[in-house]
């Protein structure tokens, strides 16, 4: 009954069998490998995108570090929402990744409307060469609490990032999750509609530690090969990402796994509902947040059930109602959820 | 016939399994793991430093560049040799993570000797607040050139770097080729003779990319982890980075795979002299530099042997000699180095 | 009738007859010159602090970033207000020179409020090392928006960071405006209350370009040297900028100005009240934020009146209020004034 | 008997004569003074540049670290020669201004030659990504040790630059002294032989604290404009640093003050080679480094004579040589001189 993050879940068959099969004899370092050649080949053809550049690291937090640096001036701002993880969880690896470059707040909600957007990018700029300078717009798919943008969402944003001259970048640490959810194509989730570089992720959804960054103007190469190197982020033995980039994306892997999160969410989602529970934010992928009183919470846990508490903790009236996040991985055995319910 | 590094070679079938019995449900994430208490009590016990704190990062790099920011301000300078991987070969990530500290050369020779560091040292100070401050002293075991400081030379490079204050970094990405080679123990080789904090190596000696920064003193804890998660080198599903450290120090893989990578090298050294070849530095560990005329590399290169080529390129007379660098890693077949030699 | 700003006001005679004064032969560079030992005395008598350790950088800006610099680990966050001068008005040198670390806003109003304040310290900090850690207070005396924290409110302020264990820094750009308008003591207004580092104004004053940084732990003063030296701001001709902080302190000329300039903005105010004006904060120093309709603005620019419009600009209907900041230096004439009041 | 920098002694009076004609009234902050506009013109118009964009910054050190930033990627790393006053003289200002840029040295001497450029610029590429990429050349004019560059010197160095696409700061803090010692116009000493940025000194040679950065290429005055104000340079009473840098180069007066300077220079240098000093450096601006046996700087020092010992200290043997720098200033009375000769 392990719901806590779906970043602690395990590494997907198919590609421990991929880097079995990668873990033979020489190849050449830093990328030059051809399972590497071969990755770029599949997301380039996923993503309908021929001159796309595409780079692997091996962190969520330097997918969206090295990307949005190389879009961004230091004497810029990017504007995201506030619970965005570059905000929140990256203690200050963009600010310092990007020489100082600051982070302004379009929303403090999950998701920032085109009105929102405007209005703070207006509000940036006034002052000349006093304040910071407008930079680019981030956009994190899935939310921060499990809620996607629809297509005409992220083309409405993105219309308001172009109308300033703003390049967009999309923090996709769930990105397979939103795209199966939404039911569309990697270029009608991105390029089609804007979105101009985007964090891949692939640890959160069955690989074992990489992350693609793409873009989809060529002309960022160059910088951002030195970036990755000067971020400490160039691996020697890069077969062993690109053997997982590319088996992630073989046989629909990458899809399937998300559909079996998502999936195994809106299971989890319903029984809580049935039992009860308040919903904050929709189940749109495979996070939940839902409230229950706090005495089911400490039954749960004392039954073994792992999650984690959002707005509250343990101590407490027993009836008051406390809300917890639950994340599902393509991993998880339906039992658990079949016997988390029941003890509901 | 591959000896162009030992950062091209596969992992070792030990590790690989690691990581397959590993794989199984569930585990925390973000260094909570028990393999990472399995892996940091073996560090604390072969260092015989039970106080030790000790972190994974994936690449050489980040544990060089972290464990020196941890050390440094960023209005000091660092004092290594030229040919230091921290000055050559990490794109100013050095610089990057130390907010602006700089690198003082003290010798441009592979191995600094206790004069030049005193010498260097008396140069950076005479200038209050003007000049750079005198940092932390990084010594490279094994060099990039394959040698390897011997236990009183280390001592009396540390012996300089006390009377001035300054705390003693070593970059040991071939960490355990110079143990193995020195035929001392880890202790002997750091904390004994005043060595405060490692970069300890995995990736070049059959891991697939983890590298431990061990510190002695464990006040730097703290200030390590928020330097780790900003430089984005912080791993979610972090128990496959243990996994493998774990696995690397267990069963003495470790030390078999360095001496089977430094006997691969004696033995080629071996083959390479009696071809006449001329050598620029002695081999100590599993790195080769050794002069043969050019016509003789064509020949090689013609005959599918792979290696860097490090004074000159293919353009020149045939009998000049050019220096080449070859090295051996733990996989390397004998067979290969008896077909090269046979080819010489 | 300017009204623009007192960054725009000339030099008092008597800092000018000091740096006259003191244009006699050779003195001792970078702050050893004996007027920096009278100033630092001055300073130190004036704030009751016999330990303080003093420093002279020539802009607002580079006393904000040096203090808080010194203040600030990397991964910290400076809780401060939304219009705070660091936030708005320093292209990001903040962030720039603590080597990225952030801000994070407790309000968006002029003046937190110790709820505010708490609230915001405890949103940031329930996920380890993944968020930005907690760093120091930054208050604004005068605010940006002419309005001033009385010491009880400091006091409280200061309790509230205290209590989690975080420093305080005053931007104290308009300080001495506040000074005279609470009627307190320097040290009142300071370490009395909790705050540990000041940024003194002098530029806005009658200054022509100087602010010193005040830290009341002496503790601070080899860091925050080698910071100023690296950021560009250690004078050789030191005596120019001592000289002005000297004749600045002497004969109560600081004091005179600013109650000079705090009695102006009082009798415009007074005049714009009478007038119809609506006053969006009230005028506590030498900043007035007013309204009137935009007819009005046009009339007054018309007749020479310089001032900045804050929420709107001259395109609209002739009737809607539009709020204008306006400003009072020490040395605007009281003909100016009223030549202004007798326009509306 | 002064003769310890030329950064201690006293300001022109044409200076402060200029500065108490400005201060009248209001003026525009920030860089819009009507003094700005004619000093930009005056500038211009001296190097027959005018497209020119010009700034004003109040230390030499701010002047180079700007400049360099704005030509410099944090990844490359700038060519200069040891004792450059950005290597030995700003305590890390520049890789921290530059993000993070690294200097490699060109030569320990006081001049590199195109040789030794060229050398040391190929021995910083071969090495993809992982090495630090090719940067800016620096030059200072006059060099550390009171020696110049001359024309064809300047144009080779350029050519070698050009050659790799290589951008070529001068390091001017005593462009002028330089300037009238070779007789030569400022076009003829930049842009003319392929200088692209200029760090053109105002403070030692009469001005209180302001120096110009001038780039040829107008492209580069938006980026520093915001390198300025988040620099924390950005005056608001800016027109003090026009007036001052207006005032020094109206009626000659900078040519004048150099001459002077050279010409009390080349006095003390005839007067110390006559008394048997050892010149270690010609003597071809106003900085002279010349050896005496110990015991006569023991004998000067308690004359009251002020200079710096550059290679020893007051213990030792008295009749052994040790250098000293003596720096005169233009305002430095010739009767020290011949009175410092007469102790001789």
């Amino acid at each position: 009954m392990h719901f806590a993050s779906d970043n602690s879940g395990p590494v997907s068959p198919q590609i421990m069998e991929a880097l079995a099969r990668v873990n033979q004899g020489y190849a050449m370092a830093y990328g030059t490998d051809p399972e590497m050649e071969a990755a770029t080949a599949k997301i380039r053809e996923i993503f309908e995108a021929p001159e796309a550049v595409v780079y692997l690291v091996a962190t969520g937090t330097a997918a969206n570090v090295l990307a949005l640096s190389t879009l961004t001036q230091p004497w810029q701002t990017v504007f995201c929402a506030g619970p965005a993880h570059i905000n929140m969880d990256e203690c200050n690896a963009p600010e310092f990744f990007m020489g100082g470059a600051k982070l302004t707040l379009a929303t403090r909600a999950d998701k920032m409307t085109p009105a929102d957007l405007r209005a703070t990018i207006e509000g940036e700029e006034t002052r000349g060469v006093h304040g910071p300078q407008r930079g680019p717009v981030s956009l994190t798919q899935v939310t921060e609490f499990g809620t996607i943008y629809s297509g005409p969402e992220l083309a409405e944003l993105c219309d308001v990032a172009k109308a300033y001259g703003l390049p967009v970048h999309m923090d996709g640490a769930r990105f397979t999750n939103a795209l199966v959810s939404l039911g569309c194509t990697p270029a009608e989730m991105t390029w089609k509609v804007g979105v101009d570089a985007v964090s891949f992720g692939g640890t959160k959804n069955g690989c074992m530690g990489v992350e693609a960054v793409v873009f989809f103007d060529p002309d960022h190469a160059q910088e951002f090969e030195y970036r990755r190197k000067r971020g400490a982020q160039l691996f020697s033995k890069h077969r062993y990402l690109s053997a997982q980039m590319l088996a992630y994306l073989s046989d629909d892997l990458w899809l399937e796994n998300a559909r079996a999160a998502n999936a195994k969410a809106t299971l989890l989602a319903d029984g809580l509902r049935a039992a009860g529970a308040e919903f904050s934010h929709p189940t749109q992928a495979n996070m939940i947040f839902a409230a229950l009183p706090r005495a089911r919470h400490k039954a749960l846990f004392a039954a073994g059930a792992a999650y984690h508490l959002w707005d509250g903790g343990l101590e407490g009236p027993d009836e008051e109602p406390v809300t917890a996040r639950f994340v599902c991985d393509w991993s998880l055995p339906e039992t658990d959820i079949q016997a988390f319910l029941s003890l509901l």
